[in-house]
């Protein structure tokens, strides 16, 4: 399961529900040292929300200037998702388009430096 | 599904073979401008390993001297898988232990830069 390092996780966990439909498959903890640790649910998939700890090698896009794992998610309607993901603060970094290697296929960046890949098989 | 940044794709992918049984799932497929995308299981879990494109936006942790999501591993024996790993070549950042969240977890940083997080509930 991937773990998302973001400097602010409260609002983070705010924007995945609004933008991909997430929902917070159990409670939250705080680590001893104060990050909101978070585990969401998305289409079955979970993953977690951390706020960042650079004491720990906890590190988030916005401190390193990008991103080192890109999260992929394959759905039915790329387009939609995609222009939720926008409408609800995401940017676009390659519009969902056919791609040659058979998927309709876009990307985003959320507000916290996260690149989601959004696609269909064709 | 994650999608992990690295320098050395090929080099990456023996690594997660040998040091967590991770298999190739499909064919590789190599991206118009050259690099590796592969498509790993482990567990029933799916990620990709993909050759670093700076100019696309996909950077590794070698590259941006730090990781920002980590993975996260739940197994039966957390220590064997741990030690297996180090011995393929990763290193470790925490040693396995019990941790105060109810798990005994460490956590190792691959060849690449990538952070695993190991660990079983207790």
């Amino acid at each position: 399961m991937p773990m998302l390092t973001v400097r602010t996780a409260a609002e983070a966990i705010d924007f995945y529900r609004r933008a991909f439909g997430a929902r917070e498959a159990a409670p939250r903890v705080t680590s001893p040292t104060g990050q909101i640790v978070a585990e969401l649910e998305l289409d079955g998939q979970r993953f977690f929300v951390v706020d960042e700890n650079v004491a720990a090698f906890n590190n988030s896009p916005d401190t390193l200037k990008g991103t080192t794992v890109r999260l992929n998610l394959v759905v039915d309607d790329p387009d939609a998702v995609a222009e939720r993901a926008v409408e609800a603060g995401a940017t676009v970094v390659f519009p969902v388009s056919d791609q040659p290697y058979g998927m309709r296929q876009g990307r985003v960046a959320d507000p916290y430096g996260h690149h989601w890949l959004i696609g269909k098989h064709l």
